[in-house]
Protein backbone atom coordinates (compact mmCIF):
# COMPACT_ATOMS: atom_id res chain seq x y z
CA UNK A 1 0.00 0.00 0.00
CA UNK A 2 0.97 3.79 -0.50
CA UNK A 3 0.69 5.33 2.78
CA UNK A 4 -1.28 8.90 2.09
CA UNK A 5 0.03 12.33 3.16
CA UNK A 6 -1.78 15.71 3.21
CA UNK A 7 0.42 16.23 0.24
CA UNK A 8 -0.30 13.46 -1.87
CA UNK A 9 -4.32 12.96 -0.85
CA UNK A 10 -6.26 13.07 -4.28
CA UNK A 11 -8.69 16.01 -3.16
CA UNK A 12 -11.35 15.69 -5.98
CA UNK A 13 -12.18 12.63 -8.36
CA UNK A 14 -10.95 10.50 -5.33
CA UNK A 15 -12.41 7.39 -7.20
CA UNK A 16 -9.48 7.85 -9.82
CA UNK A 17 -7.09 7.14 -6.78
CA UNK A 18 -4.97 4.02 -6.78
CA UNK A 19 -3.15 2.94 -3.51
CA UNK A 20 -1.37 -0.13 -4.52
CA UNK A 21 2.43 -0.22 -4.62
CA UNK A 22 1.82 -2.02 -8.24
CA UNK A 23 0.14 0.92 -9.23
CA UNK A 24 2.85 3.03 -8.46
CA UNK A 25 5.38 0.97 -10.36
CA UNK A 26 3.42 0.12 -13.19
CA UNK A 27 3.15 3.68 -14.09
CA UNK A 28 7.06 4.68 -13.30
CA UNK A 29 7.89 1.52 -15.10
CA UNK A 30 5.53 1.82 -18.25
CA UNK A 31 6.22 5.71 -18.65
CA UNK A 32 8.78 6.42 -20.84
CA UNK A 33 9.57 9.88 -19.97
CA UNK A 34 9.17 12.30 -16.48
CA UNK A 35 9.00 15.90 -16.07
CA UNK A 36 10.95 16.84 -13.05
CA UNK A 37 9.26 20.37 -11.35
CA UNK A 38 12.03 22.10 -9.59
CA UNK A 39 12.22 25.88 -8.85
CA UNK A 40 14.94 27.60 -10.42
CA UNK A 41 16.02 31.07 -9.38
CA UNK A 42 12.22 31.62 -8.12
CA UNK A 43 10.25 29.86 -11.06
CA UNK A 44 8.78 26.74 -10.97
CA UNK A 45 9.73 24.85 -13.92
CA UNK A 46 8.99 21.58 -15.39
CA UNK A 47 12.26 19.85 -17.13
CA UNK A 48 11.32 16.34 -19.16
CA UNK A 49 14.12 13.75 -18.32
CA UNK A 50 14.58 10.27 -18.20
CA UNK A 51 13.71 8.12 -15.14
CA UNK A 52 14.12 5.09 -13.57
CA UNK A 53 13.17 3.02 -10.77
CA UNK A 54 15.38 0.23 -8.58
CA UNK A 55 12.93 -1.23 -6.11
CA UNK A 56 11.49 1.36 -4.00
CA UNK A 57 14.14 4.13 -5.36
CA UNK A 58 13.64 6.53 -8.56
CA UNK A 59 16.47 7.54 -10.42
CA UNK A 60 17.34 10.67 -12.13
CA UNK A 61 20.69 11.30 -14.23
CA UNK A 62 22.04 14.04 -16.57
CA UNK A 63 25.04 16.02 -17.21
CA UNK A 64 26.53 17.56 -14.33
CA UNK A 65 26.08 21.12 -15.71
CA UNK A 66 22.57 20.60 -15.35
CA UNK A 67 20.44 23.18 -13.77
CA UNK A 68 17.89 21.34 -12.69
CA UNK A 69 19.66 18.71 -10.80
CA UNK A 70 21.43 21.04 -9.32
CA UNK A 71 18.63 22.68 -7.07
CA UNK A 72 18.26 22.20 -3.12
CA UNK A 73 15.06 21.29 -1.71
CA UNK A 74 11.95 19.26 -2.61
CA UNK A 75 11.16 18.12 -5.77
CA UNK A 76 8.16 16.55 -7.70
CA UNK A 77 8.65 13.78 -10.57
CA UNK A 78 5.50 13.13 -12.49
CA UNK A 79 5.08 10.34 -15.08
CA UNK A 80 2.00 10.17 -16.97
CA UNK A 81 1.13 7.41 -19.46
CA UNK A 82 -1.63 8.47 -22.06
CA UNK A 83 -4.65 5.69 -22.84
CA UNK A 84 -7.13 7.15 -24.92
CA UNK A 85 -9.08 10.64 -25.75
CA UNK A 86 -12.50 9.80 -24.35
CA UNK A 87 -15.21 11.14 -26.48
CA UNK A 88 -18.60 12.51 -24.21
CA UNK A 89 -21.99 13.71 -26.39
CA UNK A 90 -21.43 16.81 -24.55
CA UNK A 91 -18.22 18.91 -25.00
CA UNK A 92 -17.48 19.57 -20.88
CA UNK A 93 -17.21 15.66 -20.40
CA UNK A 94 -14.49 14.93 -22.69
CA UNK A 95 -11.62 13.12 -21.29
CA UNK A 96 -7.87 12.17 -21.30
CA UNK A 97 -7.38 8.27 -20.13
CA UNK A 98 -3.90 7.70 -18.43
CA UNK A 99 -2.02 6.77 -15.54
CA UNK A 100 -0.40 9.15 -13.37
CA UNK A 101 2.49 9.07 -10.51
CA UNK A 102 3.58 11.88 -8.55
CA UNK A 103 7.09 11.07 -6.53
CA UNK A 104 7.66 13.95 -3.82
CA UNK A 105 10.89 14.11 -1.65
CA UNK A 106 14.29 15.75 -1.61
CA UNK A 107 16.67 14.21 -3.94
CA UNK A 108 19.93 12.60 -3.06
CA UNK A 109 23.00 12.89 -4.86
CA UNK A 110 24.30 9.91 -5.23
CA UNK A 111 27.69 9.52 -5.11
CA UNK A 112 28.78 6.18 -4.76
CA UNK A 113 30.21 4.57 -7.80
CA UNK A 114 28.69 1.15 -7.69
CA UNK A 115 25.52 2.87 -7.15
CA UNK A 116 25.88 4.92 -9.94
CA UNK A 117 26.77 2.24 -12.52
CA UNK A 118 23.49 0.34 -11.11
CA UNK A 119 21.29 3.27 -12.15
CA UNK A 120 22.74 4.05 -15.43
CA UNK A 121 22.06 0.27 -15.79
CA UNK A 122 18.43 0.71 -15.02
CA UNK A 123 18.06 3.61 -17.12
CA UNK A 124 19.52 1.40 -20.22
CA UNK A 125 16.98 -1.75 -19.05
CA UNK A 126 14.19 0.85 -18.82
CA UNK A 127 14.50 1.66 -22.38
CA UNK A 128 15.20 -1.59 -24.01
CA UNK A 129 15.28 -4.48 -21.91
CA UNK A 130 18.56 -6.53 -22.39
CA UNK A 131 20.66 -4.02 -24.19
CA UNK A 132 22.65 -3.23 -20.93
CA UNK A 133 24.86 -6.69 -21.63
CA UNK A 134 25.52 -5.70 -25.14
CA UNK A 135 26.66 -1.89 -24.84
CA UNK A 136 30.26 -0.51 -23.72
CA UNK A 137 29.98 0.48 -20.33
CA UNK A 138 30.42 3.87 -18.63
CA UNK A 139 34.00 4.56 -18.44
CA UNK A 140 35.42 6.37 -15.23
CA UNK A 141 35.46 9.66 -16.91
CA UNK A 142 31.77 9.30 -18.53
CA UNK A 143 30.65 8.53 -14.48
CA UNK A 144 32.34 11.64 -13.71
CA UNK A 145 30.28 13.85 -15.94
CA UNK A 146 27.33 12.75 -15.21
CA UNK A 147 24.64 13.51 -12.04
CA UNK A 148 22.66 10.93 -10.80
CA UNK A 149 20.44 11.82 -8.31
CA UNK A 150 17.86 9.06 -6.07
CA UNK A 151 14.46 9.58 -5.02
CA UNK A 152 12.88 7.55 -2.17
CA UNK A 153 9.21 6.65 -3.09
CA UNK A 154 8.23 6.98 0.14
CA UNK A 155 5.82 9.82 -0.54
CA UNK A 156 3.84 9.05 -4.31
CA UNK A 157 0.36 9.21 -5.62
CA UNK A 158 -1.07 7.39 -8.57
CA UNK A 159 -4.17 8.47 -10.11
CA UNK A 160 -5.86 6.52 -13.07
CA UNK A 161 -8.81 7.37 -15.51
CA UNK A 162 -10.20 4.52 -16.97
CA UNK A 163 -13.44 3.14 -19.31
CA UNK A 164 -15.93 5.82 -21.19
CA UNK A 165 -17.42 8.91 -21.14
CA UNK A 166 -19.83 10.09 -17.90
CA UNK A 167 -22.14 11.85 -20.10
CA UNK A 168 -25.06 13.13 -18.28
CA UNK A 169 -28.75 11.49 -18.44
CA UNK A 170 -30.54 13.86 -20.82
CA UNK A 171 -27.29 13.98 -23.35
CA UNK A 172 -27.83 9.77 -23.82
CA UNK A 173 -29.92 10.43 -26.86
CA UNK A 174 -28.01 12.63 -28.83
CA UNK A 175 -26.95 11.27 -31.97
CA UNK A 176 -23.52 12.12 -30.85
CA UNK A 177 -20.91 9.35 -31.87
CA UNK A 178 -19.26 8.97 -28.27
CA UNK A 179 -16.17 6.27 -26.87
CA UNK A 180 -12.81 6.10 -26.66
CA UNK A 181 -9.88 6.31 -28.99
CA UNK A 182 -7.36 4.31 -27.19
CA UNK A 183 -3.76 5.23 -27.55
CA UNK A 184 -0.16 4.07 -27.09
CA UNK A 185 2.70 5.23 -27.33
CA UNK A 186 4.08 2.42 -30.48
CA UNK A 187 7.72 1.83 -32.12
CA UNK A 188 8.10 2.05 -35.66
CA UNK A 189 10.91 -0.03 -37.85
CA UNK A 190 14.00 0.23 -36.24
CA UNK A 191 16.41 2.47 -38.49
CA UNK A 192 19.82 1.67 -38.27
CA UNK A 193 22.63 4.44 -37.62
CA UNK A 194 23.89 5.38 -40.93
CA UNK A 195 27.11 6.17 -39.28
CA UNK A 196 27.93 2.95 -38.64
CA UNK A 197 31.49 1.28 -39.39
CA UNK A 198 30.61 -2.20 -38.88
CA UNK A 199 27.16 -4.46 -40.03
CA UNK A 200 25.42 -5.39 -36.88
CA UNK A 201 22.37 -7.32 -37.50
CA UNK A 202 19.21 -6.38 -35.52
CA UNK A 203 19.06 -8.19 -32.47
CA UNK A 204 15.91 -10.21 -31.84
CA UNK A 205 14.86 -8.49 -28.74
CA UNK A 206 14.97 -5.16 -30.62
CA UNK A 207 13.33 -6.31 -33.94
CA UNK A 208 10.30 -7.79 -31.64
CA UNK A 209 9.46 -4.21 -30.39
CA UNK A 210 8.51 -3.07 -34.47
CA UNK A 211 5.08 -2.41 -34.47
CA UNK A 212 4.38 -2.76 -31.15
CA UNK A 213 3.54 -0.63 -27.74
CA UNK A 214 6.81 0.37 -26.10
CA UNK B 1 11.28 34.33 -33.73
CA UNK B 2 10.83 33.26 -30.76
CA UNK B 3 12.55 36.01 -28.59
CA UNK B 4 14.91 34.39 -25.96
CA UNK B 5 15.62 35.73 -22.60
CA UNK B 6 17.88 34.59 -19.71
CA UNK B 7 15.58 32.40 -18.44
CA UNK B 8 14.74 30.47 -21.76
CA UNK B 9 18.11 30.53 -23.19
CA UNK B 10 19.29 27.01 -23.93
CA UNK B 11 22.54 26.79 -21.68
CA UNK B 12 23.72 23.25 -23.00
CA UNK B 13 23.59 21.62 -25.65
CA UNK B 14 22.87 24.66 -28.03
CA UNK B 15 22.20 23.17 -31.12
CA UNK B 16 18.82 21.48 -29.91
CA UNK B 17 17.67 24.75 -29.68
CA UNK B 18 14.81 26.09 -31.92
CA UNK B 19 14.26 29.58 -32.25
CA UNK B 20 11.12 29.64 -34.78
CA UNK B 21 7.91 30.19 -33.28
CA UNK B 22 6.45 27.88 -36.07
CA UNK B 23 8.70 25.43 -34.12
CA UNK B 24 7.23 26.22 -30.93
CA UNK B 25 3.52 25.91 -32.37
CA UNK B 26 4.66 22.76 -33.61
CA UNK B 27 4.94 21.24 -30.55
CA UNK B 28 2.31 22.46 -28.74
CA UNK B 29 -0.24 21.40 -31.32
CA UNK B 30 1.58 17.94 -32.04
CA UNK B 31 1.75 17.50 -27.99
CA UNK B 32 -1.52 15.87 -26.50
CA UNK B 33 -1.03 16.78 -23.40
CA UNK B 34 1.15 19.53 -20.99
CA UNK B 35 3.06 19.45 -17.79
CA UNK B 36 1.80 22.07 -15.42
CA UNK B 37 4.72 23.32 -12.62
CA UNK B 38 3.23 25.40 -9.80
CA UNK B 39 4.47 25.85 -6.61
CA UNK B 40 1.58 24.86 -4.15
CA UNK B 41 2.10 25.21 -0.44
CA UNK B 42 6.22 25.57 -1.12
CA UNK B 43 6.22 22.73 -3.25
CA UNK B 44 7.00 22.57 -7.05
CA UNK B 45 4.99 20.43 -8.75
CA UNK B 46 4.36 18.86 -11.95
CA UNK B 47 0.46 18.44 -12.71
CA UNK B 48 -0.18 16.91 -15.65
CA UNK B 49 -3.42 18.38 -17.79
CA UNK B 50 -4.25 19.36 -21.38
CA UNK B 51 -3.68 22.51 -22.95
CA UNK B 52 -4.84 24.01 -26.11
CA UNK B 53 -3.42 26.89 -28.36
CA UNK B 54 -5.10 29.82 -30.21
CA UNK B 55 -2.73 31.80 -31.92
CA UNK B 56 -0.19 32.97 -29.45
CA UNK B 57 -1.80 32.16 -26.12
CA UNK B 58 -1.77 29.22 -24.48
CA UNK B 59 -4.96 28.00 -22.41
CA UNK B 60 -5.41 25.11 -19.85
CA UNK B 61 -8.84 24.66 -17.78
CA UNK B 62 -10.02 22.48 -14.96
CA UNK B 63 -12.39 22.59 -12.23
CA UNK B 64 -12.89 25.82 -10.39
CA UNK B 65 -11.32 23.43 -7.22
CA UNK B 66 -8.51 22.47 -8.58
CA UNK B 67 -5.45 23.45 -6.54
CA UNK B 68 -3.16 23.93 -9.19
CA UNK B 69 -4.75 26.01 -11.34
CA UNK B 70 -5.61 28.55 -8.20
CA UNK B 71 -2.09 29.73 -7.22
CA UNK B 72 -0.67 33.14 -7.42
CA UNK B 73 2.57 33.79 -9.46
CA UNK B 74 4.58 32.35 -12.22
CA UNK B 75 3.96 28.85 -13.68
CA UNK B 76 5.63 26.68 -16.37
CA UNK B 77 4.05 24.58 -19.17
CA UNK B 78 5.81 22.32 -20.63
CA UNK B 79 4.34 19.76 -23.69
CA UNK B 80 6.77 17.13 -24.59
CA UNK B 81 6.45 14.69 -27.91
CA UNK B 82 8.38 11.47 -28.05
CA UNK B 83 9.79 11.04 -31.21
CA UNK B 84 12.13 7.73 -30.76
CA UNK B 85 14.89 5.96 -28.39
CA UNK B 86 18.36 6.81 -29.34
CA UNK B 87 20.46 3.54 -29.42
CA UNK B 88 24.20 3.28 -29.20
CA UNK B 89 27.10 1.47 -28.51
CA UNK B 90 27.93 2.99 -25.23
CA UNK B 91 25.40 3.02 -22.43
CA UNK B 92 26.04 6.76 -22.11
CA UNK B 93 25.30 8.06 -25.19
CA UNK B 94 21.88 6.28 -25.75
CA UNK B 95 19.35 8.76 -25.81
CA UNK B 96 16.10 10.48 -26.45
CA UNK B 97 14.73 12.13 -29.56
CA UNK B 98 12.22 14.43 -28.97
CA UNK B 99 10.52 17.65 -29.00
CA UNK B 100 9.74 19.86 -26.14
CA UNK B 101 8.39 23.21 -25.32
CA UNK B 102 8.56 25.70 -21.89
CA UNK B 103 6.49 28.66 -21.61
CA UNK B 104 6.73 30.81 -19.00
CA UNK B 105 4.53 33.06 -17.55
CA UNK B 106 2.01 34.19 -15.02
CA UNK B 107 -1.53 33.30 -16.30
CA UNK B 108 -4.32 35.52 -16.78
CA UNK B 109 -7.77 34.14 -15.45
CA UNK B 110 -10.29 34.43 -18.28
CA UNK B 111 -13.62 35.76 -16.97
CA UNK B 112 -14.97 36.64 -20.20
CA UNK B 113 -17.66 34.47 -21.56
CA UNK B 114 -16.70 34.50 -25.19
CA UNK B 115 -13.20 33.47 -24.87
CA UNK B 116 -14.00 30.87 -22.60
CA UNK B 117 -16.17 29.55 -24.94
CA UNK B 118 -13.43 30.30 -27.52
CA UNK B 119 -11.19 28.19 -25.26
CA UNK B 120 -13.02 24.81 -24.63
CA UNK B 121 -13.89 24.96 -28.66
CA UNK B 122 -9.88 24.51 -28.95
CA UNK B 123 -9.31 22.08 -26.32
CA UNK B 124 -12.02 19.66 -28.18
CA UNK B 125 -10.61 20.84 -31.57
CA UNK B 126 -7.12 19.96 -30.40
CA UNK B 127 -8.35 16.54 -29.01
CA UNK B 128 -10.45 16.02 -32.45
CA UNK B 129 -10.56 18.24 -34.99
CA UNK B 130 -13.76 18.40 -36.21
CA UNK B 131 -15.55 17.14 -33.07
CA UNK B 132 -16.78 21.29 -31.92
CA UNK B 133 -19.41 21.26 -34.39
CA UNK B 134 -20.85 17.79 -33.53
CA UNK B 135 -21.09 17.72 -29.81
CA UNK B 136 -23.17 19.31 -27.28
CA UNK B 137 -22.11 23.13 -26.19
CA UNK B 138 -21.32 23.90 -22.74
CA UNK B 139 -23.93 25.20 -20.65
CA UNK B 140 -23.77 28.66 -19.06
CA UNK B 141 -23.91 26.00 -15.11
CA UNK B 142 -21.08 24.14 -17.27
CA UNK B 143 -18.99 27.10 -18.12
CA UNK B 144 -19.26 28.49 -14.63
CA UNK B 145 -18.19 24.94 -12.77
CA UNK B 146 -15.07 25.92 -15.46
CA UNK B 147 -11.69 27.57 -14.90
CA UNK B 148 -10.04 28.29 -17.54
CA UNK B 149 -6.20 30.52 -17.38
CA UNK B 150 -4.42 32.06 -20.60
CA UNK B 151 -0.99 31.87 -20.97
CA UNK B 152 0.96 34.16 -23.21
CA UNK B 153 3.61 32.44 -25.37
CA UNK B 154 5.91 36.10 -24.92
CA UNK B 155 8.58 34.03 -22.91
CA UNK B 156 9.03 30.15 -24.29
CA UNK B 157 11.56 27.85 -25.45
CA UNK B 158 11.79 24.98 -27.89
CA UNK B 159 14.05 22.02 -27.87
CA UNK B 160 14.26 18.93 -30.19
CA UNK B 161 16.90 16.11 -30.91
CA UNK B 162 16.65 14.44 -33.84
CA UNK B 163 19.09 11.79 -35.80
CA UNK B 164 20.84 8.83 -34.52
CA UNK B 165 23.32 8.28 -32.05
CA UNK B 166 26.64 10.31 -31.44
CA UNK B 167 29.00 7.55 -30.36
CA UNK B 168 33.09 8.25 -29.49
CA UNK B 169 34.83 7.80 -32.59
CA UNK B 170 36.81 4.58 -30.91
CA UNK B 171 33.42 3.26 -30.56
CA UNK B 172 32.18 3.29 -34.23
CA UNK B 173 33.55 -0.61 -34.52
CA UNK B 174 32.00 -2.08 -31.73
CA UNK B 175 29.69 -5.12 -32.51
CA UNK B 176 26.33 -3.04 -31.26
CA UNK B 177 23.11 -3.06 -33.18
CA UNK B 178 23.16 1.14 -32.99
CA UNK B 179 20.33 3.89 -34.40
CA UNK B 180 16.83 4.60 -33.79
CA UNK B 181 13.87 2.97 -32.61
CA UNK B 182 10.84 5.68 -33.91
CA UNK B 183 8.19 6.42 -31.73
CA UNK B 184 4.52 8.09 -32.16
CA UNK B 185 1.52 7.71 -29.90
CA UNK B 186 -0.89 5.81 -32.03
CA UNK B 187 -4.56 5.54 -31.90
CA UNK B 188 -5.99 2.21 -31.79
CA UNK B 189 -9.30 0.82 -32.75
CA UNK B 190 -12.25 2.77 -31.38
CA UNK B 191 -14.18 1.53 -28.53
CA UNK B 192 -17.97 3.12 -28.57
CA UNK B 193 -19.67 3.90 -25.35
CA UNK B 194 -21.19 0.91 -24.39
CA UNK B 195 -24.38 2.83 -22.32
CA UNK B 196 -24.82 4.54 -25.47
CA UNK B 197 -28.75 4.17 -26.06
CA UNK B 198 -28.75 5.84 -29.77
CA UNK B 199 -26.46 3.66 -32.37
CA UNK B 200 -24.40 6.51 -33.72
CA UNK B 201 -22.22 5.45 -36.56
CA UNK B 202 -18.62 6.35 -35.95
CA UNK B 203 -17.70 9.38 -38.25
CA UNK B 204 -15.41 9.39 -40.80
CA UNK B 205 -12.87 11.99 -39.37
CA UNK B 206 -12.42 9.88 -36.53
CA UNK B 207 -12.52 6.68 -38.27
CA UNK B 208 -9.35 7.86 -40.14
CA UNK B 209 -7.34 8.40 -37.10
CA UNK B 210 -7.35 4.91 -36.09
CA UNK B 211 -4.06 3.26 -36.49
CA UNK B 212 -2.43 6.59 -37.43
CA UNK B 213 0.01 8.76 -35.16
CA UNK B 214 -2.52 10.99 -33.21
Amino acid sequence: MLSTTDRTRLRRAKHKARTDRADLYDVLDHGLLCHLAVVVVGTPLAVPTCHARVGDTLYLHGSTGARSLRQDGEVCVTVTVPDGLVLARSAMHHSFNHRSAMVLGTPRLVEDNDERMRALRAFIEHFTPGRWEQVRRPSRKELAQTRVLALSLAEASVKARTGGPNDEPEDADLPVWAGELPLALTVGEPRPDPGRQVEVPLPEHLARLAGQAW
